[in-house]
Protein backbone atom coordinates (compact mmCIF):
# COMPACT_ATOMS: atom_id res chain seq x y z
CA UNK A 1 0.00 0.00 0.00
CA UNK A 2 1.33 3.72 -1.04
CA UNK A 3 1.80 6.26 1.65
CA UNK A 4 0.61 9.76 1.63
CA UNK A 5 0.73 12.70 3.34
CA UNK A 6 -2.45 15.17 3.90
CA UNK A 7 -2.22 18.40 5.34
CA UNK A 8 -5.81 19.72 6.90
CA UNK A 9 -7.57 22.42 8.20
CA UNK A 10 -9.57 21.41 11.25
CA UNK A 11 -10.94 24.85 11.22
CA UNK A 12 -11.22 27.37 14.09
CA UNK A 13 -12.19 24.94 16.40
CA UNK A 14 -16.10 24.09 16.40
CA UNK A 15 -16.55 20.66 15.15
CA UNK A 16 -19.39 21.91 12.37
CA UNK A 17 -16.44 24.10 10.82
CA UNK A 18 -14.82 20.91 10.21
CA UNK A 19 -15.25 20.39 5.97
CA UNK A 20 -16.33 16.82 4.94
CA UNK A 21 -13.21 16.41 2.52
CA UNK A 22 -11.14 16.67 6.25
CA UNK A 23 -13.29 14.73 7.86
CA UNK A 24 -12.87 11.91 4.91
CA UNK A 25 -8.72 12.21 5.31
CA UNK A 26 -8.96 11.95 8.81
CA UNK A 27 -11.27 8.46 8.70
CA UNK A 28 -8.54 7.44 6.29
CA UNK A 29 -5.18 7.99 8.17
CA UNK A 30 -3.11 5.83 10.11
CA UNK A 31 -0.98 8.31 11.88
CA UNK A 32 -2.16 11.93 12.60
CA UNK A 33 0.99 14.32 13.55
CA UNK A 34 0.35 18.17 14.70
CA UNK A 35 0.86 20.18 17.60
CA UNK A 36 -0.63 18.98 20.83
CA UNK A 37 -3.63 21.04 21.11
CA UNK A 38 -4.59 20.32 16.92
CA UNK A 39 -3.85 16.77 17.70
CA UNK A 40 -6.27 16.27 20.47
CA UNK A 41 -9.19 17.64 18.33
CA UNK A 42 -9.09 14.31 16.60
CA UNK A 43 -11.23 11.67 17.98
CA UNK A 44 -9.04 8.90 18.91
CA UNK A 45 -9.54 5.46 17.02
CA UNK A 46 -8.42 1.77 17.23
CA UNK A 47 -5.30 1.76 14.25
CA UNK A 48 -4.73 5.36 14.39
CA UNK A 49 -1.53 6.59 15.83
CA UNK A 50 -1.54 10.12 17.26
CA UNK A 51 1.71 11.88 16.99
CA UNK A 52 1.76 15.28 19.33
CA UNK A 53 4.23 17.80 19.54
CA UNK A 54 4.96 21.54 20.82
CA UNK A 55 5.11 24.44 18.79
CA UNK A 56 8.54 25.60 16.94
CA UNK A 57 9.48 22.39 16.07
CA UNK A 58 7.09 22.19 12.42
CA UNK A 59 10.20 20.97 10.25
CA UNK A 60 10.76 18.41 12.41
CA UNK A 61 7.17 17.41 12.41
CA UNK A 62 7.11 17.61 8.43
CA UNK A 63 10.22 15.14 8.05
CA UNK A 64 7.95 12.64 10.40
CA UNK A 65 5.41 12.50 7.93
CA UNK A 66 7.43 12.24 4.85
CA UNK A 67 9.40 9.35 6.59
CA UNK A 68 6.13 7.54 7.51
CA UNK A 69 4.73 8.31 4.22
CA UNK A 70 7.48 6.70 2.29
CA UNK A 71 6.96 3.59 5.00
CA UNK A 72 3.35 3.09 3.12
CA UNK A 73 1.50 5.15 6.09
CA UNK A 74 -1.25 7.65 5.60
CA UNK A 75 -0.47 10.60 7.42
CA UNK A 76 -2.69 13.72 8.11
CA UNK A 77 -0.42 16.98 9.69
CA UNK A 78 -3.45 18.86 11.38
CA UNK A 79 -3.26 22.56 10.98
CA UNK A 80 -5.94 24.82 12.97
CA UNK A 81 -7.82 26.95 10.33
CA UNK A 82 -6.41 26.69 7.10
CA UNK A 83 -3.04 25.04 6.62
CA UNK A 84 -1.91 27.54 4.20
CA UNK A 85 -2.35 30.56 6.60
CA UNK A 86 0.53 30.98 9.04
CA UNK A 87 0.27 26.98 9.15
CA UNK A 88 1.91 23.29 8.14
CA UNK A 89 1.62 23.32 4.74
CA UNK A 90 4.40 25.75 3.87
CA UNK A 91 6.30 24.36 6.43
CA UNK A 92 5.79 21.24 4.86
CA UNK A 93 7.26 22.55 1.43
CA UNK A 94 10.22 23.90 2.98
CA UNK A 95 11.14 20.97 4.68
CA UNK A 96 10.70 19.22 1.38
CA UNK A 97 13.01 21.52 -0.37
CA UNK A 98 15.87 20.23 1.75
CA UNK A 99 14.67 16.29 1.50
CA UNK A 100 15.00 15.55 -2.33
CA UNK A 101 14.73 12.17 -1.67
CA UNK A 102 10.78 12.42 -0.46
CA UNK A 103 10.14 14.71 -4.20
CA UNK A 104 7.69 12.07 -5.11
CA UNK A 105 5.32 11.64 -1.90
CA UNK A 106 1.86 11.61 -2.57
CA UNK A 107 1.19 14.71 -1.00
CA UNK A 108 -2.64 16.85 -0.81
CA UNK A 109 -3.46 19.96 0.88
CA UNK A 110 -6.81 20.30 2.60
CA UNK A 111 -8.32 23.78 2.92
CA UNK A 112 -10.08 24.98 6.12
CA UNK A 113 -12.18 27.83 7.81
CA UNK A 114 -9.45 30.15 8.92
CA UNK A 115 -9.63 32.07 11.73
CA UNK A 116 -9.68 35.62 10.70
CA UNK A 117 -12.78 34.76 8.16
CA UNK A 118 -14.63 32.62 11.15
CA UNK A 119 -13.82 36.10 13.13
CA UNK A 120 -14.89 38.23 10.81
CA UNK A 121 -18.47 36.34 9.89
CA UNK A 122 -19.06 36.70 14.32
CA UNK A 123 -18.37 40.39 14.05
CA UNK A 124 -20.84 41.24 10.36
CA UNK A 125 -18.54 41.82 7.80
CA UNK A 126 -15.18 43.72 8.42
CA UNK A 127 -13.02 42.12 5.91
CA UNK A 128 -15.81 42.83 2.83
CA UNK A 129 -13.48 44.83 0.99
CA UNK A 130 -10.20 44.62 0.23
CA UNK A 131 -7.99 43.25 3.15
CA UNK A 132 -4.12 41.93 4.33
CA UNK A 133 -3.20 38.84 6.30
CA UNK A 134 -0.33 39.73 9.07
CA UNK A 135 1.14 37.28 11.29
CA UNK A 136 2.52 39.43 13.53
CA UNK A 137 5.15 36.82 14.97
CA UNK A 138 8.76 37.92 14.65
CA UNK A 139 10.02 34.33 15.27
CA UNK A 140 10.52 34.04 11.47
CA UNK A 141 10.89 37.60 10.38
CA UNK A 142 12.56 40.60 11.67
CA UNK A 143 10.08 43.02 13.72
CA UNK A 144 11.50 45.89 10.87
CA UNK A 145 9.42 43.88 8.03
CA UNK A 146 5.99 43.72 10.28
CA UNK A 147 6.53 47.36 10.59
CA UNK A 148 7.29 48.36 7.15
CA UNK A 149 3.52 45.81 5.81
CA UNK A 150 1.69 47.48 8.65
CA UNK A 151 2.61 51.10 6.98
CA UNK A 152 1.61 49.82 3.61
CA UNK A 153 -1.46 48.02 4.75
CA UNK A 154 -2.49 51.77 6.48
CA UNK A 155 -1.74 53.57 3.41
CA UNK A 156 -3.43 51.12 1.09
CA UNK A 157 -6.23 51.30 3.11
CA UNK A 158 -6.50 47.99 3.66
CA UNK A 159 -8.68 46.16 6.23
CA UNK A 160 -6.01 44.06 8.43
CA UNK A 161 -6.12 40.79 9.93
CA UNK A 162 -3.54 39.79 12.49
CA UNK A 163 -2.50 36.56 13.03
CA UNK A 164 -0.45 35.48 16.91
CA UNK A 165 -0.79 39.41 18.14
CA UNK A 166 1.03 38.50 20.95
CA UNK A 167 2.46 35.86 22.90
CA UNK A 168 4.15 35.06 26.54
CA UNK A 169 7.81 35.42 24.95
CA UNK A 170 6.65 38.69 22.89
CA UNK A 171 4.78 40.71 25.09
CA UNK A 172 5.80 44.06 24.21
CA UNK A 173 5.73 43.78 20.46
CA UNK A 174 1.80 43.84 20.04
CA UNK A 175 1.90 47.32 22.00
CA UNK A 176 4.47 48.58 19.13
CA UNK A 177 1.99 47.38 16.48
CA UNK A 178 -1.15 49.52 17.80
CA UNK A 179 1.35 52.53 18.45
CA UNK A 180 2.24 52.14 14.33
CA UNK A 181 -1.52 52.03 13.65
CA UNK A 182 -1.86 54.92 15.61
CA UNK A 183 0.56 56.63 13.88
CA UNK A 184 -0.89 55.62 10.73
CA UNK A 185 -4.92 55.53 11.27
CA UNK A 186 -7.34 57.97 12.85
CA UNK A 187 -8.42 56.95 16.55
CA UNK A 188 -12.13 56.13 15.70
CA UNK A 189 -10.60 53.08 13.01
CA UNK A 190 -12.80 50.00 14.37
CA UNK A 191 -10.53 46.98 16.11
CA UNK A 192 -11.96 43.71 16.50
CA UNK A 193 -10.50 41.84 19.08
CA UNK A 194 -12.10 37.87 18.64
CA UNK A 195 -10.69 34.75 20.75
CA UNK A 196 -11.19 31.29 20.50
CA UNK A 197 -13.69 31.82 18.27
CA UNK A 198 -16.54 29.12 17.58
CA UNK A 199 -15.17 27.36 20.71
CA UNK A 200 -17.11 27.58 23.90
CA UNK A 201 -14.37 30.37 25.21
CA UNK A 202 -15.47 32.63 22.36
CA UNK A 203 -14.77 36.18 23.41
CA UNK A 204 -15.49 39.35 20.86
CA UNK A 205 -14.43 42.39 21.90
CA UNK A 206 -14.62 45.95 19.49
CA UNK A 207 -13.14 49.03 20.22
CA UNK A 208 -11.81 52.47 18.67
CA UNK A 209 -8.00 52.07 18.13
CA UNK A 210 -7.75 54.81 20.89
CA UNK A 211 -8.73 52.18 23.44
CA UNK A 212 -6.98 49.38 21.66
CA UNK A 213 -4.69 47.78 24.60
CA UNK A 214 -2.14 44.87 24.03
CA UNK A 215 -3.24 42.92 26.80
CA UNK A 216 -6.92 42.92 24.85
CA UNK A 217 -5.07 39.94 22.60
CA UNK A 218 -3.24 36.62 23.71
CA UNK A 219 -2.13 33.82 21.09
CA UNK A 220 -5.59 32.41 21.16
CA UNK A 221 -6.67 35.67 19.41
CA UNK A 222 -7.26 37.22 16.09
CA UNK A 223 -7.56 40.49 15.69
CA UNK A 224 -9.03 42.77 12.77
CA UNK A 225 -8.68 45.89 12.22
CA UNK A 226 -10.83 47.81 9.55
CA UNK A 227 -10.38 49.88 6.70
CA UNK A 228 -11.37 54.04 6.80
CA UNK A 229 -15.27 52.67 5.63
CA UNK A 230 -15.58 50.43 8.26
CA UNK A 231 -18.62 51.29 10.29
CA UNK A 232 -21.18 49.79 13.22
CA UNK A 233 -25.15 48.89 12.28
CA UNK A 234 -26.33 47.91 15.45
CA UNK A 235 -23.95 45.12 16.92
CA UNK A 236 -22.71 44.70 13.41
CA UNK A 237 -19.22 45.81 12.10
CA UNK A 238 -19.07 45.86 8.40
CA UNK A 239 -16.83 47.30 5.60
CA UNK A 240 -18.56 48.07 2.79
CA UNK A 241 -18.36 46.64 -0.68
CA UNK A 242 -16.59 49.68 -2.51
CA UNK A 243 -16.06 53.68 -2.31
CA UNK A 244 -18.24 54.57 -4.79
CA UNK A 245 -22.36 55.08 -4.87
CA UNK A 246 -23.98 51.63 -5.41
CA UNK A 247 -27.43 52.95 -6.33
CA UNK A 248 -29.72 49.96 -6.68
CA UNK A 249 -26.90 47.61 -7.81
CA UNK B 1 -42.83 31.39 14.37
CA UNK B 2 -39.89 33.67 14.03
CA UNK B 3 -37.95 34.27 10.62
CA UNK B 4 -34.42 34.77 10.08
CA UNK B 5 -31.67 35.72 7.55
CA UNK B 6 -28.85 33.48 7.20
CA UNK B 7 -25.50 34.64 4.80
CA UNK B 8 -23.62 31.07 4.07
CA UNK B 9 -20.79 30.50 2.39
CA UNK B 10 -20.94 27.44 -0.03
CA UNK B 11 -17.10 26.83 -0.51
CA UNK B 12 -15.62 27.09 -4.54
CA UNK B 13 -17.54 24.33 -5.57
CA UNK B 14 -16.87 20.94 -4.40
CA UNK B 15 -19.66 19.56 -2.62
CA UNK B 16 -16.96 17.93 0.09
CA UNK B 17 -15.88 21.59 0.81
CA UNK B 18 -19.79 22.87 2.45
CA UNK B 19 -19.43 23.04 6.41
CA UNK B 20 -21.93 20.76 8.06
CA UNK B 21 -22.90 24.31 9.41
CA UNK B 22 -23.80 25.49 6.14
CA UNK B 23 -25.96 22.02 5.15
CA UNK B 24 -27.46 22.42 7.99
CA UNK B 25 -28.70 26.02 7.54
CA UNK B 26 -29.89 25.15 4.56
CA UNK B 27 -31.71 21.75 5.62
CA UNK B 28 -33.41 24.55 7.79
CA UNK B 29 -34.19 27.15 4.77
CA UNK B 30 -37.70 27.91 3.45
CA UNK B 31 -36.07 30.25 0.88
CA UNK B 32 -32.89 30.58 -0.96
CA UNK B 33 -32.03 34.08 -2.11
CA UNK B 34 -28.45 34.35 -4.58
CA UNK B 35 -26.97 34.73 -7.61
CA UNK B 36 -28.46 32.18 -9.99
CA UNK B 37 -25.06 29.82 -10.34
CA UNK B 38 -25.12 29.66 -6.55
CA UNK B 39 -28.83 29.04 -6.11
CA UNK B 40 -28.61 26.40 -8.72
CA UNK B 41 -26.03 24.53 -6.35
CA UNK B 42 -28.56 24.18 -3.22
CA UNK B 43 -30.65 20.61 -4.02
CA UNK B 44 -34.54 21.41 -4.44
CA UNK B 45 -36.99 19.98 -1.85
CA UNK B 46 -40.37 20.22 -1.39
CA UNK B 47 -41.40 22.76 0.95
CA UNK B 48 -38.00 25.08 -0.11
CA UNK B 49 -38.48 28.43 -2.21
CA UNK B 50 -35.42 29.06 -4.76
CA UNK B 51 -35.14 32.68 -5.42
CA UNK B 52 -32.40 33.28 -7.76
CA UNK B 53 -31.38 36.53 -9.13
CA UNK B 54 -28.53 38.07 -11.86
CA UNK B 55 -25.83 39.89 -10.22
CA UNK B 56 -25.28 43.74 -9.59
CA UNK B 57 -28.70 42.90 -7.82
CA UNK B 58 -26.88 42.66 -4.60
CA UNK B 59 -28.98 45.77 -2.43
CA UNK B 60 -32.21 44.30 -4.15
CA UNK B 61 -31.81 40.53 -2.84
CA UNK B 62 -30.59 41.92 1.31
CA UNK B 63 -33.86 43.60 0.79
CA UNK B 64 -35.49 40.73 -0.24
CA UNK B 65 -34.36 38.48 2.28
CA UNK B 66 -34.98 40.96 5.42
CA UNK B 67 -38.25 41.14 3.65
CA UNK B 68 -39.39 37.70 3.95
CA UNK B 69 -37.62 37.25 7.19
CA UNK B 70 -39.91 39.79 8.49
CA UNK B 71 -42.75 37.74 7.79
CA UNK B 72 -41.45 34.59 9.55
CA UNK B 73 -39.26 32.71 6.84
CA UNK B 74 -36.50 31.33 7.38
CA UNK B 75 -33.76 32.64 4.84
CA UNK B 76 -30.29 31.65 3.19
CA UNK B 77 -28.42 34.27 1.35
CA UNK B 78 -25.68 32.06 -0.36
CA UNK B 79 -22.70 33.22 -1.66
CA UNK B 80 -19.66 31.19 -3.32
CA UNK B 81 -16.67 31.04 -1.37
CA UNK B 82 -17.21 32.63 2.07
CA UNK B 83 -19.57 35.27 2.20
CA UNK B 84 -17.79 38.05 4.05
CA UNK B 85 -15.05 38.23 0.58
CA UNK B 86 -16.06 39.98 -2.00
CA UNK B 87 -19.57 38.55 -1.05
CA UNK B 88 -23.10 39.24 0.40
CA UNK B 89 -23.05 39.37 4.02
CA UNK B 90 -21.54 43.39 2.77
CA UNK B 91 -24.56 43.71 0.98
CA UNK B 92 -26.76 42.58 3.62
CA UNK B 93 -25.13 45.15 6.21
CA UNK B 94 -25.42 48.06 3.72
CA UNK B 95 -29.02 47.65 2.95
CA UNK B 96 -29.74 46.99 6.76
CA UNK B 97 -27.94 50.25 7.32
CA UNK B 98 -30.93 52.47 4.91
CA UNK B 99 -33.56 49.70 6.25
CA UNK B 100 -33.85 51.09 10.28
CA UNK B 101 -37.18 48.57 10.43
CA UNK B 102 -35.07 45.56 10.14
CA UNK B 103 -33.24 46.42 12.48
CA UNK B 104 -33.77 43.40 14.82
CA UNK B 105 -33.74 41.02 12.18
CA UNK B 106 -31.78 37.46 13.49
CA UNK B 107 -29.19 37.40 11.09
CA UNK B 108 -26.35 35.24 11.34
CA UNK B 109 -23.12 35.14 8.81
CA UNK B 110 -21.20 31.12 8.18
CA UNK B 111 -18.22 31.08 6.83
CA UNK B 112 -16.86 29.18 3.95
CA UNK B 113 -13.82 28.30 1.95
CA UNK B 114 -13.02 31.41 0.33
CA UNK B 115 -11.74 30.80 -3.86
CA UNK B 116 -7.59 32.02 -2.81
CA UNK B 117 -7.06 29.71 0.19
CA UNK B 118 -8.41 26.74 -2.60
CA UNK B 119 -6.44 27.41 -5.06
CA UNK B 120 -3.49 27.96 -2.85
CA UNK B 121 -4.08 24.65 -1.41
CA UNK B 122 -4.59 22.86 -5.16
CA UNK B 123 -1.03 24.86 -5.45
CA UNK B 124 0.70 24.10 -2.46
CA UNK B 125 1.09 27.09 -0.20
CA UNK B 126 1.42 30.08 -2.34
CA UNK B 127 0.24 32.16 0.81
CA UNK B 128 2.15 30.38 3.43
CA UNK B 129 3.45 34.01 4.47
CA UNK B 130 1.51 37.55 4.66
CA UNK B 131 -0.60 38.68 1.93
CA UNK B 132 -3.35 40.69 0.86
CA UNK B 133 -6.87 40.04 -1.31
CA UNK B 134 -7.83 42.72 -3.73
CA UNK B 135 -10.80 43.00 -5.49
CA UNK B 136 -10.02 43.99 -9.25
CA UNK B 137 -13.45 44.97 -10.10
CA UNK B 138 -13.86 48.84 -10.74
CA UNK B 139 -17.71 48.53 -10.08
CA UNK B 140 -17.81 49.75 -6.70
CA UNK B 141 -14.38 51.45 -6.52
CA UNK B 142 -12.06 53.39 -8.84
CA UNK B 143 -9.52 52.68 -10.62
CA UNK B 144 -7.08 54.38 -9.07
CA UNK B 145 -7.57 52.86 -5.56
CA UNK B 146 -6.69 49.24 -7.22
CA UNK B 147 -3.85 51.01 -8.34
CA UNK B 148 -3.05 52.24 -5.32
CA UNK B 149 -3.40 48.93 -3.25
CA UNK B 150 -1.23 47.16 -5.99
CA UNK B 151 1.61 49.51 -4.89
CA UNK B 152 1.72 48.96 -1.65
CA UNK B 153 0.88 45.72 -1.55
CA UNK B 154 4.19 44.80 -3.89
CA UNK B 155 6.07 47.29 -1.70
CA UNK B 156 5.56 45.62 1.42
CA UNK B 157 6.22 42.12 -0.24
CA UNK B 158 2.86 40.81 0.41
CA UNK B 159 1.62 37.95 -1.67
CA UNK B 160 -1.84 39.11 -3.56
CA UNK B 161 -5.10 37.20 -3.89
CA UNK B 162 -7.06 39.19 -7.31
CA UNK B 163 -10.56 38.61 -7.47
CA UNK B 164 -12.85 39.03 -10.16
CA UNK B 165 -10.10 39.66 -12.52
CA UNK B 166 -11.71 39.77 -15.49
CA UNK B 167 -14.87 40.35 -17.05
CA UNK B 168 -16.67 40.99 -20.41
CA UNK B 169 -17.21 44.38 -19.17
CA UNK B 170 -13.73 45.26 -18.26
CA UNK B 171 -11.42 43.22 -20.99
CA UNK B 172 -8.84 45.94 -20.29
CA UNK B 173 -8.19 46.05 -16.71
CA UNK B 174 -6.45 43.55 -16.32
CA UNK B 175 -3.96 44.27 -18.52
CA UNK B 176 -3.22 47.33 -16.88
CA UNK B 177 -3.07 46.16 -13.32
CA UNK B 178 -0.31 43.34 -15.00
CA UNK B 179 1.57 46.68 -16.07
CA UNK B 180 1.81 47.81 -12.88
CA UNK B 181 2.83 44.87 -11.43
CA UNK B 182 5.54 44.72 -14.31
CA UNK B 183 6.90 47.88 -12.89
CA UNK B 184 6.67 46.74 -9.55
CA UNK B 185 7.77 43.35 -8.78
CA UNK B 186 10.60 41.04 -10.58
CA UNK B 187 9.95 39.74 -13.92
CA UNK B 188 10.00 36.07 -12.48
CA UNK B 189 7.58 36.57 -10.06
CA UNK B 190 5.23 33.49 -9.74
CA UNK B 191 1.80 34.10 -11.01
CA UNK B 192 -0.59 31.48 -10.44
CA UNK B 193 -4.29 31.48 -12.65
CA UNK B 194 -7.04 29.04 -10.94
CA UNK B 195 -9.52 28.40 -12.61
CA UNK B 196 -12.88 27.23 -11.52
CA UNK B 197 -11.08 25.32 -8.24
CA UNK B 198 -12.52 21.89 -7.01
CA UNK B 199 -15.45 21.72 -9.98
CA UNK B 200 -14.91 19.52 -13.14
CA UNK B 201 -13.45 22.53 -14.73
CA UNK B 202 -10.89 23.34 -12.66
CA UNK B 203 -7.26 24.46 -14.41
CA UNK B 204 -4.05 25.49 -12.48
CA UNK B 205 -1.58 27.56 -14.80
CA UNK B 206 1.45 28.82 -12.72
CA UNK B 207 3.78 31.46 -14.93
CA UNK B 208 6.38 33.88 -14.68
CA UNK B 209 5.14 37.15 -14.42
CA UNK B 210 6.79 38.41 -17.43
CA UNK B 211 4.50 35.70 -19.06
CA UNK B 212 1.13 36.49 -17.57
CA UNK B 213 -1.29 37.80 -20.18
CA UNK B 214 -4.58 38.87 -19.46
CA UNK B 215 -6.80 36.27 -21.24
CA UNK B 216 -5.79 33.80 -19.09
CA UNK B 217 -8.23 34.93 -16.47
CA UNK B 218 -11.82 35.11 -16.47
CA UNK B 219 -14.25 35.83 -14.01
CA UNK B 220 -14.03 32.05 -12.99
CA UNK B 221 -10.69 32.45 -11.91
CA UNK B 222 -8.78 34.00 -8.66
CA UNK B 223 -5.04 34.87 -9.48
CA UNK B 224 -2.53 34.37 -6.92
CA UNK B 225 0.94 36.48 -7.17
CA UNK B 226 3.55 35.01 -5.02
CA UNK B 227 6.22 37.32 -2.65
CA UNK B 228 9.87 37.95 -3.46
CA UNK B 229 10.41 34.28 -1.56
CA UNK B 230 7.89 32.15 -3.39
CA UNK B 231 8.95 29.37 -5.20
CA UNK B 232 8.47 26.18 -7.06
CA UNK B 233 9.59 22.48 -4.84
CA UNK B 234 8.83 20.08 -7.51
CA UNK B 235 5.14 20.89 -8.86
CA UNK B 236 4.23 23.13 -5.91
CA UNK B 237 4.59 26.53 -5.51
CA UNK B 238 5.39 27.76 -2.13
CA UNK B 239 6.28 31.04 0.24
CA UNK B 240 8.51 30.53 3.02
CA UNK B 241 7.02 31.12 6.38
CA UNK B 242 9.53 34.05 7.33
CA UNK B 243 12.85 35.37 6.16
CA UNK B 244 14.88 34.20 9.25
CA UNK B 245 16.82 31.00 8.94
CA UNK B 246 14.23 28.56 10.71
CA UNK B 247 16.98 26.23 12.32
CA UNK B 248 15.79 22.77 12.92
CA UNK B 249 12.24 25.10 14.54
Amino acid sequence: MSGWVTVAGLGPGAEDLVTPEVRAALEEATDIVGYIPYVARVPPREGLALHASDNRVELDRALQALEMAAEGRRVVIVSSGDPGVFAMASALFERLETAPEFADTDIRILPGITAMLAAAARAGAPLGHDFCAINLSDNLKPFDLIERRLRHAARGDFAMAFYNPRSKSRPHQFARVLDILREECEAGRIVLFARAVSTPEEKITVVPLSEARPEMADMRTVVLVGNTSTRRVGRWIYTPRGTVAAGTA
